[in-house]
């Protein structure tokens, strides 16, 4: 069973309500976590035959709201349906996870309930931006707004093997998010961040522009979260301007009309193409159990993939698997450095 | 005169010399700075009649490359296009100088050869990004990448004198870049920029997400400039590949292309609308004279647009107004300040 934080998200509970009854239709099994009261109203009015699918109920008092502080809310919070959802996880109860609320504090949730994955620093969320040809995995996208170079080097080292392990690309090319391709840009976190990376024997190809991310040469980009995030919605909102330009530019006159008549399976097409609902949500990296973060303006068909995304995670055993080897990534520098011979070490560190 | 760097850009010195000539027919008179022989040959190959513009030449040994480290290349390339443009704008050969070269060599030497304005911290970028119901002020576009709170206090400052100067908006509405509307959200200089705006007696209406830039109801956005420039760069990647996208499905069928065919008026209006390149370039603020930073991806017309962009700064006398302003707004804080009892003031800071 998938828990699902139904009082999280703009458009909650009503869109979390249809895309479970959507996931459930599709065979996944879901606990919706929230207002009993409210969710079954939706329920009924959604879908009278919901007692038929494979949907469960656990009732919550409290919503942590957007504006709640997010490490503050998790701890005061005890029951509330974001809480309530990550416990289950913990518990057992569930296999995973997914929320479109309180991104911050599913992030504390996770960190605090579930527990990081072994050597991990701090958790990241990555996910796939399509770009010209195929896909780019950006990491992190707003789990830490003040990282530290270390958490960096680990935000490529996860990403490595999240694109080796989804995409079977070995030693995928990696670059680093900044305000120009040269390595003496950035800020004063992102220059020693590519110290880092260029020392890390990972595939680390340098800096590149947000302009350039669609048609770079690398497999992934690694962002400190503030600037990943701040890309990320950017790209979003200006999809949304230009499709919202084009629209005007149809309206203009008949002309136009008759051309986004004739063309409407192209428009079509471009839509979906820069459809982010698509995407559902992405998942957290470096923690202990799978997690799903929706965007907070998730609609129905967001819901329903963020919760197939979850159900698939967790059948393939993706997360155990990714942290192994995240595990075995990281203890590998630790054997190489230990395979030093030890009349050179102590030229180094044990004087 | 307007003094070009020449030699900087991505596609210099060719575009450099077509937009200078470009900028002469309508009258402006423009002083080239490079490799006499290199810039011979092109005026020659664009403009036979170039003699009769108001076109002149200076010859320049040494070019700041786009690699160059900013503070070295200005201090050691003394007769580089681009400090010799900046020492022409200083020794009041030239009104305002305009280079789509390294952008840190720029602003180092506008810093050090033009020198700051009044009370001016550091110099920043700003421009306008169109929006769905007009345009909104970015700043900083990355001319900091690890300012300081008191730096993005000064850039909102900046940020207002010029919205009301150029858009005769009185107490425009400021909001601060971050990865959330909520006051909680961003990193830690963002955070306390936050607190300090909302004392700054400026018409700050709180934090806003790079997706809402297009529709939120600010006049100005304030940025640190590392997130500024990505979030800048995430836009025009983004119009790029949509247009992208756009013109892979007209190209995907018959029908398609007739839709593209009768609509063309319509496509080029979206393009137009989407380029970027019309903008030609920022204005500097908080340095003593003008200087137009122009992409390093400029085409002839953006460099075009910059020399008139220069010259009407300059004919307006506009940054010496704006310094002038800007001292104001920066002084009357201090008045404020100034104001308090002496009694009190032992209080706080004479112990």
């Amino acid at each position: 069973v998938i828990a699902l934080d139904a009082m999280g998200g703009d458009f909650a509970p009503r869109v979390a309500v249809e895309g479970a009854i959507k996931a459930a239709q599709r065979g996944i099994s879901v606990c919706l976590f929230g207002d009993e009261n409210i969710l079954l109203v939706l329920l009924e009015k959604t879908d009278r035959l919901w007692h038929t699918l494979p949907i469960s109920l656990e009732h919550c008092t409290q919503v942590i709201e957007m504006g709640d502080d997010p490490s503050r809310s998790v701890l005061k919070k005890e029951s509330s349906s974001l809480v309530r959802a990550f416990k289950a996880v913990r518990d057992k109860k569930a296999l995973a996870c997914v929320s479109a609320g309180n991104s911050g504090a599913s992030l504390v949730a996770a960190t605090l309930l579930l527990g990081r994955a072994p050597h991990v620093l701090r958790p990241a969320i990555g996910d796939f931006i399509p770009t010209k040809s195929g896909s780019i995995f950006c990491i992190d996208l707003g789990a830490n707004t003040d990282p530290k170079p270390e958490y960096i080097l680990q935000f490529a080292q996860m990403g490595d093997v999240y694109v080796t392990m989804t995409k079977n690309i070995h030693t995928p090319r990696i670059a680093l998010l900044s305000n120009g391709a040269e390595p003496y840009k950035g800020s004063i976190t992102i220059k020693q961040s590519y110290s880092l990376l260029k020392e890390s024997g990972l595939n680390f190809i340098g800096n590149v522009e947000a302009r350039n991310i669609f048609d770079c040469n690398a497999d992934i980009v690694v962002c400190d979260g503030f600037a990943g995030n701040v890309m990320l919605k950017a790209i979003q909102g200006t999809v949304d301007i230009v499709l919202y330009w084009l629209q005007q530019e149809i309206n203009v006159s008949w002309r136009n009309k008759l051309a986004a008549l004739v063309g409407r399976s192209m428009f079509t097409a471009l839509k979906h193409k820069t459809d982010y609902a698509q995407a559902g949500g992405a998942l957290l990296l470096g923690v202990q159990e799978p997690c799903i973060i929706a965007h907070g303006c998730s609609n129905a068909k967001s819901i329903e993939n963020a919760l197939v995304f979850a159900y698939h995670v967790a059948q393939e055993r993706f997360i155990a698997l990714f942290n192994q080897q995240v595990a075995a990534l990281f203890e590998q520098k630790k054997m190489n450095a230990s395979l030093m011979p030890q009349k050179i070490r102590s030229i180094f560190g044990e004087r």
